[in-house]
């Protein structure tokens, strides 16, 4: 990892760089952070000489090595100086909620938009609806297109960043021409690698968007978690949040086995933001607040939970797994207040 | 299970009762709780007959036919009327914080003297201290006699009551002789139906005495973890704590699975107070104050956490798992705060 | 599923089953078998007027009614008449070896020569050979378009047929133009069900290629299993063989846990062919012998083997889980052994 | 590990040697082999100084300085060379087969003596039978001491050796004292080091007895199993059976996850035998044939299998997973032809 004296390098300069580089078969990739462009050297980075040949650059402040399979992602990577700002949220300066249905109902546009206004009064401050959804059964509802206008006419009203799961790439162009800020990869998809790159590229341009990867189904070690996040950020957008979201085996009595505990050994390893899903770990909505008040314990940086006005009435996961606005209010402002004493917040941020 | 209407049946009162069961195959096992005396139909329970003739006693209250694979542990079972006060603390009411070291040295008792003080210092309200430990390596060191005196001493200087395991029936005779009052029963033995059943014997007249059950190391069914309890409250001595201390196969980067998440699943089925072991679960001490807090979001009556004046020092698990008791304080106040919130305790009580 | 009296429907028939299905929101999918075209009721089949009016049509032999949540691949399914065949093996007339390396090495294609050579004169019927590869870490190797060419002449060479992982419609495509016949999802993207939709569309009218379709990481539900390849079936070709490969957490020793157990469950519910990858399974050489005899102990109708004339010069998982030709050989010429013992095969093919 | 020049120490020998590893507060524990005894050093084995001295004694062959938590079970240790002969069978000579009830039935002797008679019949060298059983629900059927005579009964008619399980040291007692020569200790009491020490010390003298050691419930390390077997044999009686048996969590559709796979790992590490139980493995009759098979394909020295001649009446775990005798004959063809094929019997022995 190159870390130039200014802000950023000149093209020129970015050139000498490329130059030397391709001489030992590596390559430059920039990486747009808030407070400055870092450059990534992609290939092996294991030639001394040229590491020192580009060290002695006068434009160079240092060179990073760090030994670690996910370079941009690891928390001694300069990256960790960035911060994350999700609608009006900095993260790590506030617990962040997303809430919303799991999936809308194209059909009922007013559950969502109902929803939406309900659970931004209840605090949150992102919205979450699926467009399409994977479904085991192939014949089950697999979303509609017609949910994105939805899903954004939601933005419209609340004025809040929407979040939804993107499956392929034609889903991914949509879901940025309409506007989507937040694309969710799913935990079938975690480890889609050609998916993550697809995505990486498209955003990477786009500093207003960003991804929330769910942690794949299995009980996987905490590098394979980074590392899919790595193949995103290699484009330069480094805007993603890990999302646990239980895993298989399921714990006899819940939907999956809750896995919040995963969030500290993330945290030693990557700088990114954990936000924990309670709704698909433990799977009913009576646990749903416990598995939120734990994952703030261990260290989240948000949450995110599926609500619904009615959730019998909804459609996917909703009627097991949804809580309503009023249940995620109470659990919202116990999960604040305990976020806050853990960072020694002002208490008037709990208020 | 018989409930009569007086406080206990009168002894003519429980011969009648037993000759009416005993045509059926069946026997009676009174189990003294804290307000009444209630009374086990031991035997297939299903014979209409038996149970009419119960119920038409004029001094009989009522029958509980409560299907249930553990019909004393489970919650509508009228046991879960009782209460279990360890030491000055009554379950429920306040956060039950246990902590000692892994093990006791038997060669340096000092530390174990300390460490209790400590501890208790640090708003501990029991000392665990190990005098026999199972080790997986045979040629390990296994603990000795030697260390039940310290462990009493430690019992008195403090003047907590003290927990330690048994394994067998010798060391638990050793124990109930010494006065220890909180028989722990460790993962490895924790389907070991015999030395359930011979502690269910030995403290069923002992209401002074209670005991930790730990959770098996397997990913198990919540209906197996109660049912193992049921074997000591068969004779008649409900005061038990179940305690998860994390499961196998681990969770990548700690000592095992954490499992804090099973005490609401517990706490549906039996109104057994949960205790959790954080110190076993994530195996070492920088996880340990987050894994505690995370019990208690997720409803935990109590902790068991292992500390020790100068953790290096320990033998046993304690230099990797053990907390400082200046840590320990620190996590209780957070633990305490967390815990009263969720239970509307006065402000008072977490001070 | 409609099974009509003929072969198949015809045009004015097909048109005239169509309208009805059409007037309760359903849609009919033909699906092209060996022995006969059977019709799929796509949306919700359990209006009992449609299927009644169905039935009652003159050329309509009957309807099967399956309950399942996968109503093509439930062995109940017509279609569990049909019969794979791979290049010159009928499965389940004989055990269908594929083997080959990992990954091909775009700088050595001489490795891959050899290998599909040695492997072919060893008993394999089909030839593997990683073009594209999905990696844990995004800088290592993924394979290249020019193995493509490389896996096409090991194909025309041995005149087998050869089986390539594809993880997005691009790769599909270029796999396709080549004459891949053996199409891999690998088991990162064995739920993704937009690229396995998409494979079901790219070979529906391609009754020559098939699906290798891998087992997910995690120790998931097997109806799981058979839905995913299910999504590919739905547009009409069957040719489905479903992969066990190991699963997560692994069995201390092993890369993964060894799940060839799982055949038997899924031969109760499903037609589809099993074929078993021991390599990544237990992921070292040595064991893979053992791994091989016990998929077909447990009724594989396949293995899919990892084999390299130089192990320690393979790319990807080559150097650890290859075996060599020659163990190979002994290990077919055991398994097939077993195989045929099992089937009451005539002698002369085990030889 | 101390070897002698003759097959055993003089008792002046063993003094002299007694007295020099004392100086280092070590002792010595014979363990009496086939061919020779030889002497285990319990206490640090790292002195230097010690080990010289031993080494340098006239009447010693040589010193093994194993490094390994297990060394008496370690593949390396000099009693790898020992042969474990259960009746008639000498381990790794043939197939061994245990078979027979889960739980004998004391009201219905019969069942058990016609089931012995008829397993025998089938093949089986060694019958079992249940007269204890650690059943989940305290006020299940726990066996019966009449059903030790039963046993034994049994024993007498076959004259084949009898394998029961003990949970204690009451039951090790007696059925020692009725003659049982395999004890088997059960999934739940697998590190149940008090147990495993009391049969060590019971056996110690016994070398007709051998114990057949099931695998504890989860899905734990290799080195726990054989370290658990390590607590009996350090009392000087190395009659060991592995035994695998189905682990947590269970595989959907077994009644645990099969875990056969483990034999390779454990013959890597140790010299014991390994005798798979694939009915509590998969826990349905219909799929044992095939668990079995694999258990061979694997490498087992043999199987305990549950049969009776009338599943449906046997208690326990009879009715679902209990094969016929004549499903046990088939079994045990099969299994033996492929364990034959793998060892190059001779053709004879199949038969």
């Amino acid at each position: 990892m190159i870390l130039p004296k200014a802000s950023c390098l000149t093209p020129t300069q970015l050139d000498e760089v490329t130059r030397i580089v391709s001489e030992f078969d590596c390559q430059i990739q920039p990486i747009a952070g808030a407070l400055r462009t870092i450059y990534a050297i992609v290939g092996d980075e294991r030639h001394e000489l040229m590491m020192n040949r580009i060290e002695g650059l006068n434009y160079i402040d240092r060179i990073d090595r760090i030994q670690s399979p996910f370079k941009l992602m690891d928390r001694r990577c300069d990256l960790s100086r960035g911060r994350l700002k999700i609608g009006q949220v900095m993260l790590g300066e506030e617990l962040l909620v997303i809430a919303g249905p799991c999936t809308i109902d194209p059909n009922n546009p007013n559950y969502f938009y109902e929803t939406a206004a309900a659970v931004k009064e209840a605090g949150a401050q992102a919205i979450r609806g699926g467009v399409w959804k994977p479904r085991t059964n192939p014949y089950s509802f697999q979303g509609s297109n017609r949910s994105l206008d939805i899903l954004m006419e939601g933005a419209r009203r609340t004025g809040l960043p929407v979040d939804t799961e993107v499956m392929d790439e034609a889903q991914l162009a949509l879901a940025l021409d309409a506007g989507v800020t937040i694309l969710q990869v799913g935990a079938r998809n975690a480890l889609n690698y050609s998916l993550l790159r697809a995505i990486g590229q498209a955003i990477a341009d786009k500093p207003e968007v960003s991804v929330l990867l769910k942690r794949s189904l299995h009980m996987g070690p905490i590098n394979e978690f980074i590392s899919a996040a790595e193949y995103i950020a290699a484009f330069g957008n480094p805007n993603i949040m890990l999302c646990p979201r239980g895993t298989t085996p399921t714990l006899d009595g819940y939907r999956n086995h809750p896995d919040e505990s995963v969030t500290p050994l993330l945290k030693e390893k990557t700088w990114a933001a954990v936000v924990v899903d309670p709704s698909h770990s433990v799977g009913k909505a009576v646990y749903v607040p416990s598995a939120s008040l734990a994952a703030v314990a261990y260290g989240a940086d948000g949450l995110c939970i599926e609500s619904h006005v009615e959730p019998q009435k909804g459609i996917g996961d909703d009627p097991k797994q949804s809580v309503t606005p009023e249940e995620l209010r109470a659990l919202i402002v116990r999960a604040r207040g305990l976020w806050d004493s853990m960072h020694d917040a002002p208490k008037a941020k709990a208020a």
